[in-house]
């Protein structure tokens, strides 16, 4: 395994030597280790001296099921401090099969100012013109990048909006069967690229070619046994292969957490217009693809490509958090007029939480009706077209709030909450204020715990297990959604991890590799110039009752200040 | 004296005795004693837990020359920490006048969300509505209190850009002589107080109605002692009164210091054009009005009344700040022009600084030609019609860079840097740089400092006694100006502070009071999560050079970071 070390200034591509210090991190905890290691903590986000990283988790590469995730990581534009934003796709396992630990992506733009694009393959990397490919969208620029160079080529890739620096800006993990379709896309990684004005890099290798293992029978028999604990678990094996993740909607409205016309309630009266069930139902009448796979050798497959009246797939996969957030928190119930604004945020290359969080600003500054999506898609319109207010609405929920003189901002260092509001699911509201990452569902969802959600006993707790577990499970490479296989018997990782790289790690390891990193990144917030006045929820959001509970914040200060002594 | 407590949300007002703490603190020191002991440092700046504060100087009410400042203060909604912005005019005198120690702003909107203004009077206080007065442009609104109550009022107001929530509106002090002149223009106080959906308070008080001095006698020998201290220095009793502020392009121009496209060059070829010996000029032959005082009984009079080509006066005043950031700044070097862009910006009620390096930055984004001052004026009137476009710049140079993808933007703790180069002039960087009210050259500049300003040496001990100094002034309500007068001999500031209080203050008193009060604002920002990340000035600062000097940043990082300790 190597480092490839890329520098789009010089246009210079360098393979070293894995430095000792990293070689039991992967994933989200090498983005942490890294960040410490290399980039300045004041750096401007944007400037030369900040730098992207391509991290596959520690088990990428073997097509375990929903284990081979890709980790992108830098200081983030949109919070000021560390990021990693993980994505399926083939990326990852491309990276693994290419030997390449991590890819490591450096200084400012060209000398002559152009952009650029990264060729990696067996034979070596270099840089190519990207001059073509400027200004296109991501479904264009992965046709052209797969006539240029071949079908079988993996693509990570920015589009129009991180070209632009929008800070809602993404990275899109792109190859022929699942274009467009996995994103890295929170907290402005795409604009870090298009500070470096490299619209892609090419992983190409088409043959198969798996990571060496420590003991492969163990680790046969380990991926087996996790194989099969994914397939007893009904959540696993039915829920989400059937609905996705759009089944969130209905447990979400009956818990009074669906975020809808911008946080101001938390049931939708049109939920069941945006539910899995009618999603399901209205694809497969149309003849959509109601079950598919991000993932090479994903048995999940959570995933859909979401068909349109005509038949024609609208947008792939239609998710629960872009139903949420440019859904329901705009007051829209039509399912296509929402795949719709997805296609649109996906063809740019946006994040779609950051960027429906913001369409909800939007309407409360009077700039469109909440439920009428022919405005919103007016509002995206802006966006494609680079305009003022598109620019506004495109750098995200804050900055949006900030211009418009809006004051009812749901976000966390800067970031957008995901589609769970805080006072209804109050442990995922500790995960959101006081993950180093900002506001993130992922980074510690606690909705499937037995607790009261709404009372505030117990939260920090429940959310700094489930922060430390999903951290371990982002450094692995493991989708969450793993976690419910992983979760059925506590040594399925440690064995995974000793079968495939002999360490003789012990039962708590995911636990341990968790804490690690989320003690690196918080370290890297702290240099960066964090502080407790950061790990916040929404002042607003302790004084506003939330129908139907008519929940306000109150988890304790004190306790979300100690979450992690 | 008296506490003055008004609530905003329950239109309830109180007169309370002045807490002993508090006794000793005035202007700028008070504010900061102030927001450690009454506003939640973690606060949303724009919510109801931030509060507003009116501190006359502790030596103001006696018409001292350019003793008669009021300082405003709360947690800055542009910086996040806090903010002091003090203004000549006679609102300082007329508290004072009315034994008002300190007027306090609390609370949200009213509970009918309606606007209001609030009356102080001799008889007592009251809100009345103002929703006459909603969208009016200041001098409106200036024009109609005199007219609903008498000639001889004198009033704070927000204009159209606080009533809009802009983070560069300011609270503008007028009265009958000095219509729109005089502004409290940093940090975005004015969107605090349209957050409270107050319009304006009106100090009624036509009586003289000095404040009670301890020792008469000695207080009057100190003042004729100061007052002839002013008048033997030639900056304060020739350069200033006969060209203004504007006296500094030419210095500025002739250090390679003077902001000019954006800071991108030092010396601007149109300097003459604006120079205070060409404004004067074309002023006189126009008939408009050379030197003008702000303050009642200022014998400096740097102020004036600027004509245009029918004689008509265009804007007052025209100054120094207003012509660098929206004059050579933008390539301007019509003085016109640059009154017209600094009249828009007074009757909205905006930082003229603030918004010139925001029009910079969106010239840095393609949206106006430099030198083109009717782009420059469209940009203006799209902020007068709330456009969009108009809403990103007058949001500030922080958030305009931020939207429109500028990483090219001359800001420390989001305020725009003042009209001089921190590359060229460094004491004053080091200024902008660890002030805790984020750039602005009235905490600390030290142009006039016998030192080589290119060379990093010296510049940190320089620009700390620049602070403390400056603090101190702030404290007492004295322009810096007066400093000329006061640095001549240093048992002036001691003399009068113990002939008008008794209370045997020493010889480093002003220092001391400086001092002090930049401990209390450094351990206000400390609680409200600021750290060393924040005393910082742009990244991009130390690596591109400034014609014609080629200077950058270059004193370092470790002395900004002790230069308190």
């Amino acid at each position: 395994m190597k480092v490839l070390r890329a520098n789009t200034n010089f246009g210079t591509t360098k393979y070293e030597e894995v430095p000792d210090d990293w070689r039991r991190y992967g994933g989200r905890a090498l983005v942490a280790r890294f960040l410490l290691d290399e980039v300045p903590p004041f750096c401007d986000p944007l400037g030369p001296y900040n730098k992207l990283i391509w991290a596959p988790g520690l088990l990428v590469g073997h097509m375990l099921s929903s284990v081979d995730r890709i980790s992108l990581g830098g200081k983030s534009p949109l919070t000021g401090g560390v990021k990693e934003a993980n994505a399926g796709g083939s990326t990852g396992m491309r990276m693994a099969w290419l030997r390449l630990f991590v890819l490591i992506l450096e200084g400012g733009p060209s000398g002559d100012d152009s952009w650029q694009l990264l060729y990696v393959g067996q034979d070596g990397a270099h840089f190519e013109s990207a001059a073509d490919l400027v200004g296109l969208g991501l479904e264009e620029t992965g046709r052209r990048l797969r006539q240029r160079f071949d079908d079988k080529i993996s693509v990570s890739a920015i589009g129009p909006a991180g070209e632009r620096l929008y800070r809602t800006a993404g990275i899109t993990h792109m190859d022929k069967d699942r274009n467009l379709t996995r994103i890295s896309a929170r907290g402005g990684l795409g604009a870090v690229m298009g500070s470096k004005k490299l619209k892609a890099i090419i992983f190409d290798h088409p043959r198969s070619n798996l990571p060496e293992v420590a003991n492969k029978q163990a680790f046969k028999e380990v991926s087996l046994r996790y194989l099969r604990s994914l397939q007893a678990h009904p959540q696993t094996s039915e829920i989400y292969t059937q609905y996705g993740t759009a089944a969130m909607v209905h447990i979400c409205n009956t818990f009074g957490a669906l975020p809808t016309r911008s946080f101001s309630q938390g049931n939708f009266e049109g939920a069941e217009e945006i539910s899995g069930e009618h999603i399901k139902e209205v694809n497969e009448s149309r003849g959509g693809q109601i079950s598919h796979a991000c993932m090479a050798g994903c048995t999940i497959k959570c995933s859909n490509l979401f068909a349109g009246q005509d038949g024609q797939v609208i947008v792939t996969p239609l998710e629960y958090e872009t139903i949420g957030l440019m859904g329901s928190n705009l007051g829209i119930s039509d399912v296509d007029i929402i795949a719709r604004l997805n296609a649109i945020a996906n063809d740019m290359g946006m994040d779609t939480i950051d960027t429906g969080a913001a369409l909800g600003v939007a309407a409360e500054a009077g700039l469109m009706r909440y439920g009428d999506g022919e405005q919103a898609l007016a509002l995206m319109e802006e966006i494609v077209q680079d305009t003022p207010l598109g620019r506004i609405i495109s750098n995200g929920a804050k900055i949006a709030g900030e211009v418009l003189g809006i004051t009812r901002v749901p976000v966390v260092k800067g970031q957008a909450i995901s589609a769970y509001d805080p006072r209804a699911i109050k442990g995922t509201g500790v995960t959101y204020a006081t993950s180093p990452q900002g506001a993130d569902h992922t980074c510690g969802l606690t909705i499937r715990a037995k607790i009261d959600h709404l009372k505030p006993e117990g939260q920090v707790r429940l959310s700094r297990t489930s922060q430390y577990n999903n951290a371990g499970y982002d450094s692995l490479g493991a989708c969450i959604f793993g976690g419910f296989g992983f979760g059925m018997d506590i040594s399925l990782v440690p064995d995974l991890i000793n079968a495939r790289y002999g360490w003789g790690v012990g039962e708590n390891y995911l636990f341990e590799l968790g804490k690690k990193t989320i003690d690196l990144e918080r370290e890297f917030n702290r240099r960066a110039g964090f502080t407790p006045a950061d790990d916040r929820l929404p002042e607003w959001m302790t004084r506003e009752k939330l129908p139907p509970n008519d929940a306000v914040l109150d988890v304790p200060e004190s306790e979300l200040d100690s979450i992690f002594d």
